[in-house]
C-alpha cells in the first residue's frame, strides 16, 4: 500500500521521529549515473528556508544503501535513507487524546487502534515527502534521457496570484504570511506543474490514463485537496468549439492546450499541465476547539511543535517529484 | 491496464462497434443477491434520454455469464456482457486520417500504430462507461451492506448553477442546450458526488489515500478534467483556522466539512464529497479546423455520427459507479 | 485474483455449467494477426479424444468479442468466449453434502459459504483450462515473433515411461488405461515442457524469477502437484562439479543443461525445461468412502458425471499455454 | 519486481557487499509485539555454523528503522536493515569476464549491461535471503495469532535420507560433507516443510492457489530447482482410488494427506506439506572449465571467495520464512 508504480516502483517508509525515513526505488534501468550529490538541489528546494516555514531544520542528507555501484545504477532496487535528527517528541504527547482538527491524529488512532506512532504525525507526517523528492530525482534522471522536463511553481498564495511582472505581488504575499504568523494561523496556495517533451502515446485508456496516474500520486501528498488538468474546472463552462484544441501539424501540436496535453487519457505530445490546491497547514498555534476524547468535551487546543505557516512554499519540488515518478512509470511500461 | 482495484477488481473490455462490451468483477463476496434486473435503474440513468444527448439508442441489456448461481453471487468472477446493436460504422472512416480535435483519434493512431478500431471511438468510446455503471451496481450492493450510500448530481451546466429552488434555472439550462444543438456545439458541466456512511479509517496514508483511489478512477471516465474534494480549490484561499473542521464528538463528526470527509488520506467518518468537471463533448457537428494527415494541411472537419451535446447529463450515474467501485475496494482490503 | 501477469495479463472467468467461460487478455501488442481459426489446433489438442478421456463433448468454438479489428489485434483487451452446451447438471446435486475426496467440493463449500456453483465443479472445473489454452494461443503468437517455441509432451503415464523407440510402450500404457477404465479408477502422469529460443536475461532475481513465474501459473492448472526445472529433484543428489553447466561460448550456451535454462532466476539462453506431475483425476466412478455432512457419517460415494480416467492425456497443451503466458509476460516487462 | 505479496507485502533490497541489505514489510497489522531480539533465533538458524558452511561470518544484527513504536507494530511499513561488514571484494573481480558456471555472473552481465554489482554476487547473492528470514519472523508472528505453525527440516543430503532413528545417518552425511570439502566440491539436499493449523478456505482457485503462491516464493530462494506438494511426483504413479484422501469428519480432516493439504488450490485444513530440492552451490573451489569472455576461450576457473559446501544446511529456516510470508499474505487477503 505504501508503493506506487507498475514497473518504476517507489515504496516509502518511516515516521517523522523514527530512526530513518527512506524510499526504495525498484525498476530503475541500469547505467544511469547517480550519486548522493545529485539529490542536493531538489532536497534543498524542499527545505524550510523562507519565512513561513517550520523552524525544524534537518540536514536531510541522503545515504544510498543499495542499487548503485561505481557511480551508476545497477538495475537492482535503490534504497535511500535519511536520518531524523532534530526531533522534539514531547510536543505530541496529548494529540492522541485531544486530536488536532483536520489532521490525521483522530483517524490514525481509530485505524491503527492506538498503536500508531503519534510523534510528529508519525507515518502521516509531511516529512515523509522528503522520500518522494528523493525518488523524484531518480525519476527525473530517467525522464531526462527521453527529453522530458518537469517544472512546478506557485501560482497563488492565499488567493493572491503570483504575478512576476508586478513587483508588488511579492510584498503583498510576504505581508499575508507575516499576518498569518502573527495570528498563529496558516495559508494555502495553488501550484502549477508542466511536463514538457512527453511523447505522444504515453498513458492508457480508462484506468491508467495519464490523468489517473498523476492524480493518484499527487493526492498522496499531504494537504492536496484538488487537481485540474489544462483548463480544469473552467472547461466545464466552455463550448466544445472553444474548448477543442486544433491540431496544427503531423506531430499533433495543438494551437491551444485546454486539455493540458492529455486526450482520451493519452499524452498528445503537448505540454502536460495541471494545477494543484494545497490547503493551509492544519497544525496552527492559534487555540482552536476540538473534541477531547479523555474529557469527552470540546476544548481549546494549542498545538505545540514547529509547523509551516505556508506549506505551499515547499511543495513545488514535491509536486514535480510526484509527476516525474508517475510519468517515468508510464514510460517504463 | 484495463483493470482497477486491489481486491474488488473491475476489468473492462470492448469497443463501441464491436461484438460485445463487458466487465469482469472479481473479488465480490459470495451470497449477495444479484440478477439482471438489478442493473436496470442505473443503466437507465446513463441512457441518452434527455434533449442534448445522442440519438444512438441501445437496449443496454446486461447478460451475466458467470459468477452468479441461483440468484446469488458465488465468489467467482462475475462477467457481464452487453451487445452493440445500433452501430453505424461508416461515419468514422476518415477520422484516422483527419483526426477530431481533442478526441483520441490522433493519439490512438500513434499509440496503436494504426491498428486500433476507429469505429465509434473504438475502445476509447464513452460507450465503455456502460460497463463501469454495471460494475458500480455490484459495488453499491456491497457498500449497501456497510450502510454506505453514494449519490451524484449535476451542480452546473455551461456555467449555470443548478438551483432547485429557482424554477428558472431549468429553463435557462434548457435554453443553453437548445442553443448548443442549434449551433452544432456542445456544453460541459460540473457534477458533485457524496458518499454517506463511509466508516472512519478507510484508505491508507500516501499512495492509497481515499482521494488517490477515487481520483484515479474518476479520471478514467472520458471527458473528466478536474476533481476537488471538500472545498477543493477554494481551500487554497482560506486560513487554516477557517479551513480546519472542528471535531465535535467521539465519533469524529465535524462541524464543517471543508476537507470532504478525508484527512491524511483516511476517511474521517463524515460525508466524502467531491466535484468533477466534465468537458464539453469534443465531437461536435460544427465544422472545425484540424490537421489532415493525408493532405498534410489544416482543413475543416465536419464530424458525422451521433453525439451528445451535453454529456454531463449522463455522467452522474457513471461518477457514482466509479466512486462506489473505489470505495468498495477500499472496504475490501 | 483470477488474473495472471504484469503487462501481458490473462483474466479468466466462468463455471463448468454456466452460460459462458472466457478469458480476457490485456497487454497484447497491436498488429498481431488473429482470428478464431487460429485457436483450432490447440483447442483440439485439449479435447477429450482418446480412450481414457471424458465423454462430455463440447464444440469449444471461440468467439472473439473485443480487441481484434480487421484480423489484427488492436492493443485493447481481447475477450474470448466459449459456450457450455453439453451440460448434465443433475449429476452434481449431492456433492455439496457428500463431498468428493481430494476434489474442491468441500473446500469450496466452506470458502464460499455454500454459494458456489457446484455444477460440474463450477469455477473449479478443469473445463476452465480451455480459457488458458485460448490465452496461450495469443501468448505463443507473441513469442513466435521473438523466435520462442514451446512444446510439451507426456513422459510417463502411471509410472510407465513413454519410450518412443519401444513400440511396446504404447501398448502397455493403453492396457493400463483400459484397466483403469474397467476398475472405474484413474491414472496420473508426468509432462515435460521445453521452451526454446528464450533470450538471455528474461526474468528477475528473487520474486520474479523465471521459475517463480512459471511455477505460479503451472500450479494454477488443476491436478498439478509438483514441478521441477532441469534435473529437478535429481540435482539434490549431484555434486556441484557435476551439476554445474559449463559455459562454452560467448552466447552462454552450456554443455549440459542441468539447470533447465535458468540460473539466478534468469534465463541463460539455453532451453528452459521443466517437468510437471499430474495427479490421477479424483473424480472416479469406483465407490469410495468420504464423510457425508448430512448424515454425519463416512459413507461410500459413487461419483456420477463424465470424467477423465487419465487427464494427463489432455494436459500437454495446457502446460504449453501456461508456460507461454508466463514467458510472454516476462518478455513484455 | 523485488516485492512479494498482495496485502502482506515484502520488498527486499541490497547487495552482498553493499552498505546495507534490508526488507520492507508492508501490511502488518498494528499491535503485534516486535523487537529486534525477536529475530535472533531464526537469524541464528540461517548462520553458517556447521561444517560445510561458509567462513564468512556476519553479526547479522537487525535494525528496525520504521513501523514499530513502543514495542508494537504500528501498521506502517516496517523496514529492517542489516550491515555488510565481513566483505572481501577483490575475490570477485574477474567473474564478469570469466563467469562461474551455473551462477548468475553471465546472465547478470547481459541483463544489466555490465552495470550490476559483481561483488559477492551482488543482488543475486544468497546473502539476501537474510532479509527473507527477517520478514519471515514477522509473518510467523502474524500466523501465530491464527494458530498456524510452520517447520522445515532437511530430509536428505547428497541423496542420503536423514533417518533420525539411525545413528549412522549423521556420520554418513558428515563424511559426505568432509569429502566434498576435501574435493573442493559441493552437495545438494532436500528440505521438507510443514504448515500446521492453516484453516480451510485459504487460497484461491487457479492463479492464486496455495501451491501457486508458495511455489512462487520458494523459487525466489537461490538454488531451489524443484518443489512438490504432498506425494508430489509419486502421485503421478498412483491410482485415483489410492491417491484420494478420504474425508473423515465435518472439519475436513483426511485419513491420508497425499495432496499435501491443498485441493483445488485451496487449503483443506490438513497439514500443508511440500518438499524442495536444493542444488549444490555452484561456487566451488575445484577448478572447472567455463568460457572466458576476454580470451574467448574455455578456460579453467578457480573460484576464490568463501562459499558453502552444503548450502542445504542453512535453508530450512529460509524455506520456513518463505512459506510463512506466502501463507500470511493469503490470510490477509
Amino acid at each position: 500500500m505504501n508503493s506506487f508504480g507498475r514497473k518504476f516502483k517507489v515504496s516509502i517508509f518511516g515516521e517523522s521521529h523514527g530512526v530513518n525515513i527512506g524510499a526504495t526505488i525498484d525498476g530503475t534501468p541500469p547505467g544511469i549515473p547517480l550519486c548522493e550529490n545529485d539529490f542536493a538541489n531538489d532536497l534543498d528546494r524542499r527545505k524550510p528556508n523562507a519565512k513561513g516555514t517550520t523552524s525544524r531544520k534537518e540536514t536531510d542528507t541522503p545515504t544510498i544503501v543499495s542499487g548503485v555501484f561505481n557511480g551508476y545504477t545497477t538495475g537492482a532496487p535503490i534504497t535511500i535513507l535519511f536520518q531524523n535528527n532534530n526531533t522534539i517528541s514531547n510536543d505530541y504527547k496529548n494529540l492522541a487524546q485531544h486530536p488536532r482538527p483536520s489532521h490525521a491524529d483522530f483517524v490514525a488512532g481509530v485505524k491503527y487502534k492506538g498503536f500508531n506512532d503519534p510523534r510528529g504525525g508519525g507515518h502521516f507526517s509531511g516529512r515523509i515527502t522528503l522520500t518522494l523528492v528523493a525518488a523524484g530525482v531518480i525519476a527525473k534522471k530517467i525522464l531526462d534521457q527521453f527529453g522530458v522536463n518537469i517544472e512546478a511553481q506557485i501560482v497563488s498564495i492565499a488567493g493572491v496570484d503570483i504575478d512576476n511582472t508586478n513587483p508588488k505581488t511579492e510584498q503583498i504575499i510576504e505581508h499575508k504570511i507575516e499576518q498569518a504568523l502573527a495570528n498563529c494561523d496558516s495559508l494555502g496556495g495553488v501550484v502549477k506543474c508542466t511536463a514538457k517533451g512527453v511523447k505522444v502515446g504515453i498513458g492508457e485508456p480508462f484506468f491508467d490514463s495519464v490523468e489517473s496516474r498523476i492524480s493518484h500520486i499527487i493526492f498522496a501528498i499531504p494537504a492536496v485537496k484538488a487537481i485540474e488538468f489544462g483548463e480544469g474546472f473552467n472547461i466545464a463552462n466552455m463550448n466544445g468549439s472553444d474548448a477543442n484544441d486544433t491540431i496544427i501539424n503531423a506531430k499533433g501540436t495543438t494551437k491551444t492546450n485546454h486539455n493540458g496535453g492529455v486526450v482520451g487519457g493519452i499524452a498528445n505530445g503537448n505540454d502536460i499541465t495541471f494545477k494543484v490546491a494545497i490547503k493551509p497547514t492544519p497544525s496552527i498555534a492559534k487555540p482552536q476547539p476540538t473534541f477531547n476524547l479523555e474529557s469527552q468535551k470540546i476544548e481549546n487546543l494549542e498545538i505545540k511543535g514547529r509547523h509551516d505557516a505556508c506549506i505551499t512554499l515547499r511543495t513545488p519540488v514535491i509536486i514535480e517529484a510526484a509527476a516525474a515518478i508517475a510519468i517515468a512509470d508510464l514510460y517504463s511500461i
